[in-house]
């Protein structure tokens, strides 16, 4: 049986830079919050990652995701991102997010998946007390 | 059997606001690549994106991609996005996109499923006159 | 003598997406943390810019912008934006912008010239309720 | 008197990425448009940038800019920046570029001040070669 981490949500504002000429968020810039709520997350559980690569030389890098969009968000809306890490392998991270409106409805989700490396690219082992912080 | 279309090679050059502190272009902003060699294969057909939406009232729109990232583009690399129509359904068109360096190395690979729609965001039937040229 | 308003300050973090392979921020994004604190000092009166078009049909474009680099932003870096109107004419607005780190070195400065315009984009006179809230 | 260099002209695209809800590039993407241009321009010289990191430790940065927006640009606009250096110092660089439409429209215009920094960020002479490349 896996087990799941706790559900992390981070809220972003939707600004003029976010938006493209559809008048809505232009479909690229959806990676930039699900980043944003994964540094996030990271940040709440004590884990900064310029010092991540200072003092351990490890960098998270993004291996693939899939993006499912539903509806979009648009200038001024307030977002919330839902982070939730689904598994944990040796050198590899799967999270689940959604990207959800002030009035509940789940404009996208998506499936990340993200390998830790070193200092030269190379997969490396996820730092054991980062696996205990994401799994809580 | 389903009918592809050609293959359309489109290049682009890697600039500063393309990478982040990692030193390579930020994973997000490889979608704007895919989204560029998209619009400049519809413009060799000759579509325009911003006359369609005035003739016909029709937008494409991203309703799901999938990317697998290998390597990483970096500062000044010369990149060239394949672009293949797969399949065209109704109201959808798939297409499988490979952006490449100069060496001939594939940096990531990407599915994109694309809805046309109206100007209500309502899925529309694909013009038959694109369809024609896609597949072609 | 001219009435000045009150300083505002919003404080932004700043994420990958902000920075390029320098290690700091992308010059030009700066601007864009100018342009969210500009919107979240009218969002903290009361004005909200997408209801503004749809209300009043009115739109604040900027029609210069000078701006002096001294020190970088780096990842992670918390950064306060302190904004001030300075001028309110017939229909413009002058503000001088701040961005200052959490160590209080100011890494940037910038005077930003807007017009308020109406859906045909001709200049058109500033909002009396707007002018007294800013100026207040 | 001072020697002004050939005017230089580079031709770019506007995407979707470029533009806001507005229906125009975002204000702050012009300095995009306008640090291609600087790059291609010494590009063109023969300058890559990425090397002159590595063989040279030099790199450029923007001390200010001072930036007059006239009119918009808009999706699937071709725009041309030209670029003229107007100025070289001991480790400065002035430049003056304007962006413009491709009925001879002048969208914008901007002075940039750019400062030779080694990898301390120090200030640096213009190596003498770039100097007579670029006021040739």
């Amino acid at each position: 049986m896996e087990k799941q981490s706790s559900i992390f949500k981070n809220t972003y504002r939707v600004y003029y830079e976010d938006t493209d000429a559809q008048g809505v968020v232009y479909y690229a810039n959806y990676l930039r919050f699900y980043e944003r709520a994964r540094t996030d997350c990271l940040r709440e559980l004590g884990i900064n990652q310029s010092e991540l690569v200072k003092s351990d030389n490890i960098l998270f890098v993004v291996r693939r995701c899939e993006i499912n969009y539903k509806a979009s968000a648009k200038l001024d809306d307030l977002i919330t991102v839902e982070t939730q890490t689904v598994k944990i392998g040796n050198a590899s991270i799967e999270m689940n997010q959604k990207l959800i409106r002030e009035d509940g409805v789940v404009l996208n989700e998506a499936k990340f998946f993200l390998v830790c490396v070193n200092n030269k690219i190379r997969p490396t082992k996820v730092p054991e007390n980062l696996r205990e912080l994401l799994l809580k």
